[in-house]
């Protein structure tokens, strides 16, 4: 892998930085966050600025093939390799270290893996190549990136001369402000493109520099789409409307139910920034981005107003026009405005001008410094969740329903992979990629299949230990009969999105490997079986997942649970379970979140079991006094493999839990695929379904 | 109870506000917090400022007595009590309601229980009779006094009619800001003392006060005590000095390593405000505040320098100054330099004068707002905790063999207690009162006793169920055969600080009792028997105790562990085990803590299970791939009650750990009560601490 030349671009850059065409007075610095303007996890093509200025794409590929290398393929180990190999625990110290770290900035989604985890650091978006917790900024003299623990080696390696690579979480590493008042002349101006920036990220710079005497400026042009010349279009296609079938309350009852929350707390305006909001407003779905079906787009909704800011010809769609009542005759408070995506911002000034001394403008406290800074502070009104976030949380009996749909359908298509792996492993013809594609082609063939949900883990062996794996040919291992293979996949059908990882065997596991998979197992149960009183937080169910593993010496180092979009992004807010104590809302009946314990021994093997679960009511002897319980329904439905299993590790109530949930596959997911006419499938269902008992 | 006419004081508080003898300019507004100069969790009487202003004097003990009364002396509750009886849940629902808000804001101790749980709201101090959620604020025209849910009847009976109530947590109650904004003329100027409120609470009243047009102006001199003609004096008792044999490591040694730390981050100075860290510092004890062995005084820490700041004869005492070595020629960085307590302001300013530009004074951030901003703000350095109060946490050889002494005498005098109650309550003449008094006597009997370490909760039937009883007469109930007692009570021995609750039935307990009595245990036990990581913080460990009531749809609505001093404060932080997601630091081996879940049926029992615990290192199969792990100890060692367990709901590996846990009491206090020649009490523990079975 050779690094990007960056000199000529660096030059333009500072150019530009100077240049009275593109700024009113020159700056000498100028930040460029990893983010895009809806602090989104997964950003689009044209807002990879970064990785375009840089080389350095954060894609967690590099990573995993530098570690292969390292740890060898297919498990050898020569001596030659040692020295290299002294590397990895290092980094993993750093993963560590940075985990904690990312634990108290985490905010939004609640991600426990960190797929794409951009969120958790800091709230700005990530592309699958591109990680948030990267800045890069850019000086007349220097340029700098920092970075964290994960990233190290394929920094310095994408990247040429011209940038210092900053790792953060290592001693003595300057933070971005420091850094900035220790090369900058005195009274430096820093520029920041302030669309990208978050309104908190902007307050905690721009006073440190500050108080060194310079200033932190908003520069409203993007200075790197300036040198960008062959930067890509913004994704503009078409959407998809959803019917009440799938959404259960139309978009203009959704309206009124916002405009009454709205109401309870006085505030006449509210903007909404984030993409899968604006899309589960209007029942509307996009791919505009990768893996989450949303599409480019802000809204602002008024007491008495609709306006929607989107681009293209998306809304000469008729079928959109009809789902959106934009020809009919509509009361005037459900009459939408559709206006040009950029002109948000100069319509919320507009709006911001004609406000009365004590109106309100609603707005997350994630989004970013523009909009929050073109609402005067006397009239902002921030919270960490907008009442959309959490009326999106609680899927009503439609979603519910879609959600049951989707996941039925995963579990058909599942059941037809494990059941073609266990006849095509023994050939030796299978790899991670492979086995992925095949993973997708039979999910492909259900019903309502949009596209996966994120790009699809496939790990056997050593690979498996490694959490955000994602097979890429320098990587890719052959499944064979003495490796442990672990699949964390999911799709997006038009009813509902599917997360799911399944851990197995296609020979005889040692016995160690049985063992972690049994306390892994124990642990998935200990969550999914919780009762917990209403009003209850996630985070405080995080422990039950690491008790048993916690009893032998054995943990996992990220968190145990996210929220899951219904036919949205896989990673959503404000709920989940993770030791992390980012601000999580209460646990509430309709909220959908994941349960994934894991285990990886690094270098061997990876083990982790996940469900997606539905939060319910549950019935206990005393009730809490009438406070009432929640409990857990498994959405997913694929067996667990029972092989896999130390059955004299499990209590009696665990060895039934497992029995009662194969008997739930056998029955809902039997049937489906019996309906499909999948034999071949329904005979591996039933064989791999079989009661296991304690007392052998 | 008649309410404090507060007529006369208000209006010559009144006069003070305005006179230029106390005050440069007049105010408008003076705020009168709870607190005292060092955010204790106690305060000495002349600090109840607001209880003499207002005559509420937050005693715990007037709920009770209005609860007592409302739901009927020895459970009778006839027709006519209907009607007041309404009232308890209301209460219990702000109960509920606060202790959610209390998670929030807890800081420093992070008090499970919230006997005097004045750090839990807010950082600042609680004298026995004063709460610090409490809050006075006088004007021109107006008195209200903002308190919580648990003291809504107390205040508005205590208070006359110059005073309005502000019932925090009940909607539509007015923040203090708010509030004053709402009855302020324009451009007023609001007085409070600087000492008495910490720096974070300044800055956001100070912010909305601004924003509104007024002024928080810091007034020198407390008004309150201008008009507090009788005010008693500030305690100012001898001190106790404490060898190596009790502390382990000379206070020199402290300094040294204390320096140690300040070098690490560059920092040479160090203000040390809270009265335990002090006496911990200086291996020294006092009695100016009851159950907690502190002393008034605060230092400050160079790097070759050592102020003390502490008034009176006390440092004439020969004891003394041969500890502190006051006499003796030492290298000068040893030196210790007496001033008087109320110097401390001038002489840090005086030292902020003669910093070089870089350098910084290191400050906890729930220091007063007079001591933070005497700290030019380049100079700040300030951390949640300092590192004083880290060290003290982890309690070293010699304090950890004390804290064993410590309890081993304390089970000594509860055996002598429950078997002389078993004996005395058939007979109907122990009552809660003399039932608390005779434990203080038997504990009194035991070498180094010095005082109680909190005030004793002694209650029987509906009693219990109240969290933060104390009885007194009008409440005081007789101990019977047909009610679970419960006695949570502790001391103070030169040797270490206990803390122990029991619950009882000296006849037979229902099945429902038994049931909730060993859903507790089991919780109990969950938490005394987890194993987990080092790093892991103690509220992750919180959901263990609730687990088994959680099952059955039962909850307790308080923590269950808090820090507890050796020889020092019942309740320190930085570390506990709770569901309130406070800022606790990762547990270490060497910190103890308290372990007690509860279950409180409210108008008919309580149930709590409490051992004082020392966390050590554990040993597991895996060993967290070196990262260790730790586990919990009990120093506590008195039974538990066998007959209020069903052993049946019991696991073996449960049944185990009880009958582990008797045999060592048997062991260790019985060797302790043979060696002190009770063979009556040594009698009750052998009879107490037979083994369980659960097949029967």
């Amino acid at each position: 892998m050779s690094s990007k030349v960056t000199t000529e671009l660096l030059k333009q850059l500072c150019q530009v930085m100077r240049s009275s065409k593109h700024i009113t007075e020159p700056i000498q610095a100028y930040i460029v966050p990893s983010g895009d303007a809806h602090q989104s996890e997964y950003i689009a093509p044209c807002d990879c600025r970064r990785a375009f200025i840089s080389g350095f794409d954060g894609s967690a590929d590099f990573t995993f093939a530098v570690r292969a290398r390292i740890e060898g393929k297919q498990g050898v180990r020569d001596p030659s390799s040692l020295l290299p190999m002294r590397r990895v625990p290092e980094v993993l110290s750093w993963e560590m270290e940075l985990l904690e770290r990312v634990c108290l900035s985490s905010r939004r989604t609640g991600c426990s893996l960190g797929r794409g985890t951009g969120q958790e650091v800091g709230g700005s978006g990530l592309c699958p190549l591109q990680h948030t917790c990267c800045t890069a900024i850019i000086t007349e003299q220097n340029a700098a990136m920092w970075t964290d623990g994960r990233y190290f080696l394929q920094a310095a390696s994408q990247m040429d001369n011209n940038w210092t690579l900053m790792k953060m979480g290592v001693k003595d590493t300057p933070s971005q402000e420091d850094w900035l008042v220790s090369v900058l002349p005195e009274g430096s101006r820093v520029g920041v493109d302030p669309f990208i920036i978050s309104a908190d990220q902007w307050k905690r710079m721009s006073k440190v520099l500050r108080s060194a005497g310079h200033t932190l400026v908003p520069v409203s042009e993007n200075l790197i789409d300036v040198v960008w010349v062959d930067r890509p279009q913004r994704p503009c296609k078409p959407l998809i409307t959803l019917g009440l079938s799938y959404t259960g309350v139309g978009w203009k009852e959704k309206i009124t139910i916002l405009r009454l929350k709205m109401a309870e707390r006085k505030v006449p305006w509210l903007v909404v920034t984030a993409l899968d909001e604006v899309a589960w407003l209007f029942n509307l779905r996009g791919s505009d981005v990768e893996y989450n079906p949303v599409f480019f787009a802000y809204a602002i909704i008024g007491i008495n107003s609709i306006r929607l800011f989107i681009d293209g010809d998306r809304m000469t769609d008729p079928a959109v026009r009809k789902h959106l009542q934009l020809d009919s005759t509509l009361e005037p408070e459900f009459k939408i405005q559709v206006l040009p995506y950029e002109s948000i911002l100069t319509e919320l000034q507009a709006i911001c001008t004609g406000l009365s001394p004590k109106e309100k403008v609603w707005l997350s406290d994630k989004a970013s410094y523009a909009l929050t800074e073109a609402i005067p502070k006397v009239h902002r009104y921030l919270t960490p969740y907008t009442p959309i976030c959490l009326g999106k949380a609680v899927k009503n009996e439609a979603e519910t329903a879609g959600m049951r749909r989707a996941h039925i359908k995963d579990a058909v298509a599942l059941c037809e992979l494990f059941n073609w792996l266990e006849k095509e492993v023994p050939k030796g013809t299978v790899t991670e990629i492979s086995a992925a594609d095949k993973a997708e082609e039979f999910r492909s063939q259900q019903n309502d299949f949009v596209e996966l949900s994120f790009a699809t883990i496939s790990s056997t062996g050593p690979n498996g230990a490694i959490i955000h794996y994602k097979p890429v040919p320098e990587t890719n291992r052959t499944l064979s009969m003495s490796e442990i293979y672990l699949l964390d996949s999911g799709a997006q059908y038009k009813d509902g999105t599917t997360d799911v990882t399944r851990t197995m065997h296609f020979g005889t596991p040692s016995a160690y490997e049985k063992e972690c998979f049994t306390y892994v197992l124990k642990g998935h149960i200990a969550v999914s079986a919780a009762i917990f009183p209403n009003g209850t937080k996630g985070h405080l169910l995080d422990s039950f997942a690491r008790s048993a593993l916690w009893d032998t010496g054995l943990d996992y180092l990220h968190g145990t649970g996210h929220g899951v979009g219904s036919f949205l992004n896989v990673h959503e807010g404000p709920c989940g379970i993770s030791y992390k104590t980012f601000a999580d809302e209460p646990l509430e009946a309709g909220m959908v979140v994941s349960d994934e314990p894991g285990y990886y021994e690094d270098g061997s093997f990876g083990i982790r079991i996940e469900n997606v679960v539905l939060v319910v009511p549950a019935e206990t002897k005393y009730n809490f006094k009438n406070r009432g319980s929640l409990t857990f329904e498994p959405l997913t439905l694929v067996p667990i493999q029972t092989k896999m299993i130390d059955v004299h590790l499990l209590t009696q109530k665990e060895c039934d839990w497992v029995n009662n949930y194969h008997q739930k596959c056998r029955e809902v997911i039997g049937a489906e695929l019996e309906r499909q006419g999948r034999h071949e499938a329904l005979q591996w269902l039933l064989k791999e379904t079989g009661p296991i008992t304690r007392m052998q």
